[in-house]
């Protein structure tokens, strides 16, 4: 199997479960317990907001631990907009990017059918936020900005220091959600240096386990909660904690930020070869997303015209190869995708994108291996679409109904 | 190590973690993806719905998965009085009890701080629900009722299928919502015929892992989400499964279900060893809660008096048998429980309680083990609280900063 969909989730690292499984069975105590073998496992979990609030440069107590990325976006949006709100009922202006991945884009959608005056910055042909866009938008009445690290789909990093650095600089306090799903030990960030109020990360995306996530929340910021219950987590965030996956994030934290440097140089020279291989021997292809340093290292997201993604993904597959179309949130559907739709590209160029994501574990052999495979596929692909298209049409009804 | 604190969390079993760890690492794709390495991980999802399903007598289609117990329950109740009170906002009435879990009472707090006006029922000196004041409260702008299955900290079992019954002979609406997290796969249920709508329930409580719980929705019933994103658990829990988790919580599922039976008469027969032996053995205590078929069959709940629990708790760590106080929830405070409070006990009586909740491993050896060291720890503190009071009271002072 030649597995390049890291961007929708990852396989755990061994060492990761191994120091997951003694939670599960003879260390299995409630961190609530007022008794050593419950407080013990406190320990654990005070241990894990350490490692990861130190690779974020921030401090523990700033670090709520959640089910995952989606609440943590969740969380951070609806939490400082409705306390902010409740203070200064005339405060309900909130700006959001037209390309955030569906946690962040649904829930402020949520918040304009409940009366909040929402703005999508824009972005140009690269997936750049249009920063100049922003500092015009941003009014007295803005409650806070929410702009993605990197993008899922694409791969464009994002000008986060600089929106940053902007929003500090406003008389009025403006808040600065980021959502660091695909950056967190790719890409480095310091929450203070870049002025961040609200960082969103994810476990299951760094070699660590699903269902566990963080948001970081500035000292001093207060968020209305999304639920209630017990005291855990300041009370921001009740329930029993997830005790092993808090350990396999951190454990995963800790291994992949030990190793970011090697692990980007790693995947940045398979992510150029293959771009330049596909770029240099398939013929009508357009690489979606900046290139270089503003491109994730793992991240290749290519438009194959003539052709529809889910097609060729299918084929892929009976290669025992695993790409996507587009993020793992909304593949099932048939929309083209907001982001290459918002980047500029047409109807057509979009339903032909496949997203390759690597990771650390993925070889020089891997891809040879793809680059082999690819142009006989796409040739073949193009020749069936000159002949019927409705076919693949079928093909796509068929799948939709798994729904 | 005798681990008499079951009802706070579980062992998982070792079928469970066999079962969970292949899910980690080489099958972990992800559910939404298209291709088959990501859809088989779906079939497993599905497995899982279908087992819990029919154990609580639902259909798959009503199981939505969420991070836990206190996820579902304010999933449940943020869900359904937001989702009535928008279609017609004359709905404003919600009804509990007294005695609910954290993660009910605190939720209902939060409604009740947005303007829904609540009812907190009475319970009689057993912790046995006032069907009759229910009754009486009950009018045609109340949205739901909030009633446990069991209590967490007494074990009182609660006339639910009365309530039930009482509410669908009603002319107009009233959602029912039940707390079933101490009760599944320990006191047999079956929602349709319980007249119920939603229904909570958590795996860490049964042997399965933490992290992860799920929300009975009736057919027809609509939710206003807590969160939004992706299209996962029909949209109204959306975010990556946590799929290791799932499958781990029908595991244990399933397991609990099938023994059942025997794992009840079991855990009575130590429970009424343990109740009868401190009766017998130790003065002026008091059982909280219901005898016989009205408690539920791994509950303890004795009041020792002239006895601080917390002290209590830490003698019985030194010979290395975990108990409890109070639920885990709200351990680390020091007020007294409002479970206590509310069937009657004085402050005194509520202060020295001590929760003993057993599991299918415990054993009579244990059980004995801990009547041969409880009466002399018991009369040693007496005579202790005889000579100096601010002793103790000193010792839960340090305890308290712990938090």
């Amino acid at each position: 199997m030649i597995y390049l969909d890291n961007a929708a989730t990852t396989q755990i690292s061994d060492d990761v479960i191994k120091a997951m499984v003694p939670y599960f069975s003879e260390k299995f105590g409630n961190p609530s317990s007022i008794y050593s073998f419950g407080s013990n496992v406190n320990k654990v979990i005070e241990e894990s907001r350490n490692i990861i609030a130190q690779i974020i440069g921030a401090n523990p107590k700033e670090i709520i631990f959640t089910s995952g990325g989606t609440e943590s976006n969740n969380l951070a949006i609806i939490g400082i907009a409705q306390e902010i709100h409740k203070k200064d009922s005339k405060k309900n202006h909130i700006i959001t990017t037209k390309i955030e991945h569906p946690s962040v884009l649904n829930t402020f959608k949520h918040l304009e059918s409940i009366g909040f005056s929402v703005d999508y910055l824009d972005v140009d042909s690269d997936g750049v936020v249009d920063v100049e866009q922003l500092k015009d938008l941003v009014t007295e009445n803005t409650i806070f900005v929410s702009v993605m690290h990197a993008n899922n789909e694409i791969g464009t990093i994002e000008p986060i220091e600089k929106i940053g650095s902007f929003l500090a600089s406003l008389k009025h306090r403006v808040y600065f959600h980021v959502d660091a799903v695909q950056t967190y030990t790719k890409v480095p960030i310091d929450v203070k240096k870049a002025n961040i109020d609200l960082l969103s990360i994810s476990s299951h995306k760094i070699h660590g386990p699903k269902g566990v996530g963080a948001l970081f929340v500035k000292k001093g910021v207060s968020l209305k909660p999304l639920m209630f219950g017990g005291p855990q987590e300041r009370s921001m965030r009740p329930g029993t904690e997830n005790v092993s996956g808090i350990l396999g994030f951190s454990k995963a934290s800790e291994i992949a930020f030990k190793d970011m440097e090697k692990n980007n140089k790693h995947m940045i020279s398979l992510r150029n070869k293959l771009i330049d291989s596909i770029e240099k021997n398939i013929s009508d292809v357009i690489l979606n997303g900046a290139k270089g340093d503003m491109r994730l290292s793992n991240n290749v997201n290519i438009s194959f015209k003539y052709v529809e993604g889910e097609s060729l993904l299918l084929y892929l597959e009976m290669e025992d190869i695993f790409v996507s179309t587009a993020s793992a949130c909304s593949s099932k559907k048939l929309e083209p995708s907001h982001v290459l739709l918002a980047i500029g590209r047409p109807h057509e160029f979009a339903h032909g994108a496949i997203r390759f994501t690597l990771s650390k574990y993925t070889t020089t052999e891997e891809i040879s291996k793809l680059l082999d495979i690819l142009p006989p596929i796409v040739k073949k692909l193009r020749d069936m679409s000159s002949i019927d298209k409705d076919t693949d049409m079928t093909k796509f009804k068929e799948t939709d109904e798994h729904v």
